[in-house]
């Protein structure tokens, strides 16, 4: 491995994952919902929420989310009543005006919806798709990866893969698939449907005022030679067209090249597709890093208990 | 989903993934090589081997291999010795006369080697690969699949993945791969050669007696129309070819059909391949439960700690 200011050789795709998983609980105190976990805030906003008795209150490690608010509709509603206050508080990011479920745990019920923009702030479980557009097969396979537009307030310029969406709330997997693929690279509708469900990725990382708890769905679409995508809606700047060997030494040599989550989705591809072979010493802590229970576990918390 | 009784009707795949999880180390000390842990064993047998000082020393909390064997080569002789002696005392399996390397983690260093009939008694950790032959692609694959001869020691009858293999110490993963190919399948070196790694799967299983600790490297041959497996050294009775479909309905509504660990193959296939889709509200704790850690973190106990 070359390296600059041996920055370089100490690197490898072991990294992107703990720089994905680093978080630390002790900051974050949990917030629930009738009586089980719906996220977790910053110890700095559990106090500024506690001072709103009508939707919050103190408990012994937490916050509850008042009782009085019985269904899902009058928890939304009362959460997004607060959002533009703590908005200009600065206590969360920019509103999205996109709903995102609030869940215990992968496949509950919904137990309220929060404004995407609020999601990390109050540390909900978060779920998504990756999708890794792929021509050819084998060693010699080729992949489309994005370059992310300038002016996007997160990660601009990064590298991306070809298609990827937070999951809003309203509309199932599938068709957040459909409408994404259409959005960002004018992929169409068969071809979309087309895409196969290959696993998922998971991580947990403390970011700025919050907490990402996030769930990848990935895909794999194999690209036909004669589709090319197209950016549409001016989140992508370019879609470029990659042999995936090239596209792994970028993920392995480089931090930042590509959108830190983007990292895991090919690493993922790179295991599954057998470009990362069991020879590499890091191989079993890769295949499970990838996909670490999003604290706290899902399994344990489901309302019926471990089966 | 159909039943008889209402039995299979409360099976899933996740079942498969219970059974072979289920341990209990409150029944068991760990023994250690040089300070690192290098497998556990049952209190009945720790009482036992208390008995070889030459060999043996007790500790606070478990057993140590005596520090005057300095080396592999020392450990591995006076281990060997006292195995016979354990197998009249009914404390371990059958001799296999084929050893296993001791590493207290995947890539570690060869602490010792033991006879594969003892490594489940001394709580090794264990690797070995599976391979699943599959003709085909997408909705309409087939799966080459493998009965075990009737009068095998473990699992007559069960059904197998096409190969599978132990990883005997002194040979790679590749040489070990090619070797079973030819032996339980008649598969060409070329042939096995094109088999790709994608990923492994891991489980800690509680046996009578012992502790399965198992690693398995998976790989996915694309078997070509012209080749029909063809059985050798009498492993296997016969050879079978099936829809992925029908493939995975057996695993879903059987306990037993397959060798318990097949199945935690096959249903990472069907994950891998989008045969199983997030639809199904196990989804994440399949992905994750197929690859949890073997205990003792192999992270946490690298010499070098965690990174």
């Amino acid at each position: 491995m070359t390296s600059v200011a041996g920055v370089a050789a100490a690197m490898g795709y072991l990294d992107h994952i703990e720089l994905c998983n680093r978080h630390d609980f002790r900051d974050r105190v949990p917030w629930t919902i009738d009586g089980v976990v719906a996220g977790y805030v910053t110890r700095a906003l559990a106090g500024r929420l506690a001072d709103e008795p009508d939707v919050f209150a103190r408990t012994t490690n937490g916050l509850v989310l008042a009782d009085h608010l019985g269904d899902p509709e009058d928890r939304t509603r009362a959460v997004a009543g607060l959002l533009d206050r703590l908005r200009s508080d600065g206590m969360i990011a920019a509103l999205r005006h996109e709903d995102y479920s609030v869940r215990q745990h992968i496949g509950g019920g919904e137990l309220m919806r929060i404004d995407r923009g609020a999601a990390e702030a109050f540390g909900v479980l978060s779920t998504g798709f990756h999708l890794n557009g792929v021509r050819g097969r084998g060693d010699d396979a080729m992949m489309w990866i994005a370059r992310r537009a300038p002016d996007r307030p997160s990660y601009p310029g990064a590298l991306d893969n070809m298609v990827a969406g937070g999951q809003p709330a309203g509309l199932t997997l599938v068709q957040n698939l459909v409408k994404e693929c259409r959005e960002e690279a004018d992929i169409p509708e068969g071809l979309a449907l087309s895409a196969r469900a290959a696993g998922l990725v998971s991580y947990t990382m403390g970011v700025p005022g919050g907490l990402r708890r996030h769930l990848m769905y990935v895909y794999d679409l194999a690209v036909p030679d004669a589709f090319t995508p197209r950016a549409r809606d001016g989140e992508v700047e370019e879609f470029m067209l990659r042999p995936v060997h090239e596209v792994a030494e970028i993920v392995r040599t480089s931090l930042d090249s590509f959108k830190y989550n983007c990292n895991l989705v090919i690493i993922d591809f790179l295991i599954r597709h057998g470009f990362i072979t069991p020879d590499d010493p890091d191989y079993p802590d890769l295949v499970s890093g990838l996909r670490r229970p999003v604290r706290p576990s899902w399994r344990a918390e489901r309302p019926d208990g471990p089966r």
